[in-house]
Parts: structure tokens; sequence; C-alpha cells
């Protein structure tokens, strides 16, 4: 069986974490990491090329799995590699994904590329599973729980204080609020008083502490209005326990099959690596997407839009007589 | 919008939980429950045909959603009716369903129509995740791990023993087992030892208990060999608590994503009552029958070739907005 082969475009934590993950995949082939910076800038045995250089391997690479930060790279990467190749990618600004949708369905389907959008987790499986547990109950509610997890934002912030030398923001949500989802007590949810914020920090030598906790518990939309927690560590502790990029969490819905009876859905990830694991989702959704590719069906597609099937290397006869 | 007409083909408990399931679902409609008994014995304010009658419906019902026992009807009962009309049903003897597959894709192929097979959640649910988690994670262990729930056929077994007068058998994790994965532990899992059987009942006057604990314990193929509970209840005890069909489960990955970092996966369901689950889904995949025979795919499908979209009443545009 030929491969199919993989381009990484961006090589931060989620192209590392592709780039690892891909020799788990015995149908998928690296062919190289392309990256805006200088090729011999990166620390890695795998084939590195200049971004400019991606139109050269227009044949060779089947599938562009794009890691570049959602903010800024994707909005503009995304629709303008769409036009030579079929891409995936992990966008996960969720307001602007029916309109990153609508620019990426346009370029696709002009020039018959497939662009598989929001794969990962949350956009990814998450979302999937809010729509498997609506449409199996639909009278009933849906509960996301984040965490515990590193929050990216939030440590920069933290850092950005006076006085901190570094530090990690975890978010954990609150596990009376979900045990009583999942023991079918109803529950008044509202993201904010759903999880707090734990917050671990090192002190800048003379740093005031008291100022330190302050100016975090006051931070505006950062952290002012959540039940913040903050432990001040020393630089030992910080190497040791935090210097990982764990995350996860839950979606569960609850739901009546009549009013007597109550089902509860749940759908759970703990993850010791956020960028990995996203990597390991992205890599099935590029094997569907060259799939898909290959049977013409062009455009842009979300994760509702692919068969649970396209994501695996088994053919359908063996996924029914193993898994079915 | 036009809505997606149904028949229920068999009213037991499956078949009542689609009648009223069908009530949360706006664009569905039950037209009528088809019976191989007399219409008139059956309970309800539905309108009920005798199953003779089914071939008038030809023109009006969209798809059937097929309620008999996986053991003795669906076999002969599946493919006879793909003649004719979509079909869903829940065969759930996970040996034969490649041969229940091959057999149904035939019929369906040669009539223009759509044969969904084994929803529900075991198969079903249960095998989606199971796929979605060994696709995303190859380098990994699946666990599933069946109830706490009532077993029907075990549940039956105690029945017939001599002296028991009333009796039912739930199925049980051992927490101990569940934990260890969810908890990155390794497991040496095997069904038999990660379940115990739990079993309460009532005795007949003048019963040997003794006897009856002997003759359940040591009862080949259903109980010897496992470990099981049996707790000696009154009548009054039994009818308060024990008349349900409750049943659940989880299905879990272990996965690593490098040597050095664990991704656990998890879904689990927690059921008041099965059958209701079961024709919820079940319900779900009907309305992704009448979506795929519009658009013509024909043939037998697994809810492996399903895209999750089809299973929802919201059109691809609300989803990506709300539920992405
Ligand atoms: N859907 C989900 O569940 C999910 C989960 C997690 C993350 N994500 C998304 O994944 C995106 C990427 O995350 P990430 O953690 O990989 O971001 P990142 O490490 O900041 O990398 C983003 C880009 O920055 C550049 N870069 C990385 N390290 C650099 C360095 N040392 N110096 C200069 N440039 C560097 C790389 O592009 P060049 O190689 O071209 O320089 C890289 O593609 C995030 O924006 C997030 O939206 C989605
Ligand atoms: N995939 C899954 O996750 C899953 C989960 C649960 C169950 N299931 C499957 O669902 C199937 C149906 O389960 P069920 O609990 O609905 O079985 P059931 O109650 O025994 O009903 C099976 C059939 O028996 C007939 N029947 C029911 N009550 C009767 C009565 N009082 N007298 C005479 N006939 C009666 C009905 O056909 P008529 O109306 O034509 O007489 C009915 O369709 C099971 O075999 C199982 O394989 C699958």
């Amino acid at each position: 069986m030929k491969k199919t082969t993989i381009g990484i475009v961006g090589y931060g934590n989620l192209g590392k974490g592709v780039e690892v993950g891909l020799k788990h995949s015995v149908d998928l082939e690296l062919v190289g990491i392309f990256t805006r910076r200088q090729p011999d800038q990166l620390e890695t045995s795998s084939p590195v090329y200049h971004i400019d250089k991606l139109v050269d391997f227009k044949d060779t690479i089947d599938v562009l799995i794009l890691c570049g930060g959602s903010q800024k790279d994707i909005p503009t990467q995304a629709p303008k590699m769409a036009e030579l190749f079929n891409t995936v990618d992990t966008y996960d600004n969720h307001n602007e994904i029916p309109t990153h949708f609508e620019k990426l369905d346009k370029v696709a389907r002009n020039n018959n590329t497939t662009a598989v959008l929001s794969t990962g987790w949350d956009p990814g499986l998450f979302s999937l599973n809010r729509l498997f547990a609506e449409a199996i109950l639909p009278k009933g509610n849906t509960y996301t729980f984040w965490g515990p997890g590193l929050s990216q934002g939030h440590s920069d912030a933290v850092r950005r204080v006076e006085g901190v030398k570094h530090a990690v923001q975890y978010t954990v949500p609150k596990q009376e609020q979900v045990d009583a989802v999942k023991n079918k007590k109803s529950l008044d949810y509202n993201k904010q008083d759903a999880h707090k914020r734990v917050v671990f920090l090192v002190l800048d030598e003379n740093a005031d502490e008291k100022k330190v906790r302050e100016s975090i518990s006051t931070m505006p939309d950062y952290f002012y209005g959540y039940e913040t927690e903050i432990t001040i560590i020393d630089q030992a502790t910080f190497d040791r326990d935090h210097t990982g990029m764990p995350h996860g969490g839950t979606v569960m819905r609850q739901g009546k099959t009549t009013d007597e009876n109550t089902a509860v859905y749940q759908f759970g990830l703990d993850l010791d690596s956020n960028p990995e694991f996203t990597a390991a989702v992205t890599i099935a959704y590029a094997r569907a997407a060259g799939k898909l590719a290959k049977e013409k069906q062009y455009g842009a597609k979300t994760v509702f839009d692919i068969a649970p099937s396209y994501l695996s290397p088994k053919d359908p006869k063996e996924l029914r007589k193993e898994l079915l």
C-alpha cells in the first residue's frame, strides 16, 4: 500500500507533537517540516525546508498538517495553502470558525482540494461529543469542564506581574460540580463558577509577595471574579513539577429519556501532553483528508462531516469485525 | 420542513422506548407500530397494525426502526424489510455482525434502500469510541467495562433455579480496575475478572437458601468462575428497588503519545433505562438513514460509515456555529 505523505507546517509544540506522533502510524510518512525560520535553526533529525519551498512539494505531499498558531498564523496560512494542498488544522478560535470554514470552503472547492478544519480536542473531539450527546438526548443539558490543565494565556499573564520569576496557571474544574452532573443532580452551570484558577509561582528575589498575590487576584478578565489559589514554590519544585503541558476535561450531558429516567453521557480526556494529544487527533484527520481527497470529496470539512471510519488505517471490513 | 416518517417494528422494551423517544424529536413522526401479535392486544395510544400490513406503508414510511430481538427476529426480519424500506436496527450479536452486514448490503443495494445496522450503545456508541480512541492513540490498550447494569440473560438464568421466586442480576465492573486505567496504571485485563455478578433474589416459601446459593454460584457459563454476590431480599424490597432496567459502562483507552506521556481517553454511560437509551440512539440513526436515503446513499451502513452531522436535526451551518 502506498503511504499517505505528510508535510508539517510550523514547528512549535504542536508541530513537534505531529513529528513524533507520525512514528506510530505505519500508513503515513513524513516528507518534511516547513518553517518561516531558517531551516537549520530547528533542532530535529527530520528534513526541514523554508516555507517558501512548499510549492515545490505540490506533487509529493498528499496532506499538509498546519501547526501554526490560531491567532495569527492559521487565518492567513490555511486559505493560502489550501490552494495547492489538502490541509488539516486545529483552528481553535471558536467564534471565528464559521468564517474560517467559508473562506476555506471557497478556496478548496475552486482548487479541488480537501481542507479539514478545527480538529484537535476542543474544538474537535469535545465538539463531536457535544453533537452526539445532543442528537441522542434532545431533552437535556450539556456541560463542558476544562482541565485540570495548563492555560498558556493565563500563565503568560501571571509571568508579566512584577516580582514573578516563573509561573504556571492550571484551570481546574470544581469537582463537586462535575460530580453533581455525574450523579444526575441538577446544576446551575456557568463557565466561570465551574472552574478555579490554580497558580504556582516562583518569586523574584526581594519581590513583595503580598503585592504579587493582589496583582494576580485582581487582574481583570484573567482572574478577577474567579476562585483563585496562589502557591509560592521554589525553583527546584517548579522545575520538577511544573514544566509539562497537561490538559484535559469532560463533556457531559444529562438527558431525560422519559420524565422518570435519566441518562448521563460522558466523554473525558486526561492528557499528560496537550500538544501531543492534539497532534494525535490531527494525524488521524490527516489520514481522513487523504482518503476524502482521493474520493474527490473536495471542500472544507469539519469533524462533523467526516465518517469515523476515515480516521482509521483499518478497512471497513476489519473495523466491523474487530471494533463494532 | 417535511417530517421524516417512522414505523416501529416490534413492541417490546425497545419498541416502547422508541415510541416515547420520538416525542422529543420534532423532525420525526411516528406513523405506526407493527407487531406479530393481534394489534388490539397492545396497550398504547399509537396506531398499531399487524406486521402483514407493512407493505401497504411502502410509500408513507421513510424509515423503519426494527425493535425485534437480535437472537431470533432481526436476522430474518431485517433483510426482508430492507427490500421495501430504509431500516435501522440494534443487532447486537457481535460475532454475526459481518454476516448480517453482507446480507443487508446486498438486499439494500439491489432495492435502493439504506439499512443501518447495529446502532445502540454496544454495539453502537461503544464501538464508535473504540474506533476513535484506537485511531487517535495507535500505541495503547482499549478496555471496556460493562455496568453497573441489569443483565437480562443472567437474571433469567437465576429465575430458573429451584426455590427462586424473583431475581435480578447486575453486572458490576470492579472499581479498582476502572480506577487503575483512569489513573494511568497498567492493568492485566480480562473480561471475566474485570466484572462481578451481583444477584438480588426473593426466595420461594420453604426454599433451601443454601442450595439456592450453591446452584447459582456453580452454574457453568453464567456464574462459575466469576466473583458472585448473592443477596436475599423480601418482595417489598424487590418491588421497590429492582424493577428498572439500568445499564451503562465505560470504554477507555490508555495511549502513549510519546514514551513519557500518556493520554487517557474515556467514554461512559450511566443509564436509568437501557432500552430507552438504546431507543434514543436508534432514533438519531433513523434520522441519518432518512437523510442518506434521500441522498441516494444506498446499501448497508454501520455507525462507522455515517458522518456525525447526519444524526442531528440541525443543519451543518448551525452545528458549526453552536457546537464546534
Ligand atoms: N483544537 C484543539 O484542541 C487545540 C489544542 C491545542 C492547541 N491548539 C492550537 O494549536 C496552535 C499551535 O499551538 P502550539 O502550542 O504549537 O503553538 P506554538 O508553539 O506557539 O507554535 C506556533 C508557531 O510559532 C512558531 N514558533 C514555534 N516556536 C518558535 C520559536 N522558538 N521561535 C519562533 N517561532 C516559533 C512556529 O512556526 P514556524 O516554525 O513557522 O516559525 C509554530 O508553528 C495553537 O494556536 C492552538 O490554537 C488547538
Ligand atoms: N445495541 C445495543 O446497545 C442494544 C442495547 C439493548 C438492546 N439491544 C437489542 O434490542 C433487542 C430488543 O430488546 P427488547 O428488550 O426490546 O426485547 P423484547 O422486549 O424481548 O422484545 C422483542 C420482541 O418480542 C416481542 N414481544 C415483546 N413483548 C412481548 C410480549 N409480552 N408477548 C409476546 N411478544 C412480545 C415484540 O415483537 P412483536 O411486537 O412483533 O410481538 C418485540 O419486538 C435485543 O434483542 C437486543 O439485541 C441492543
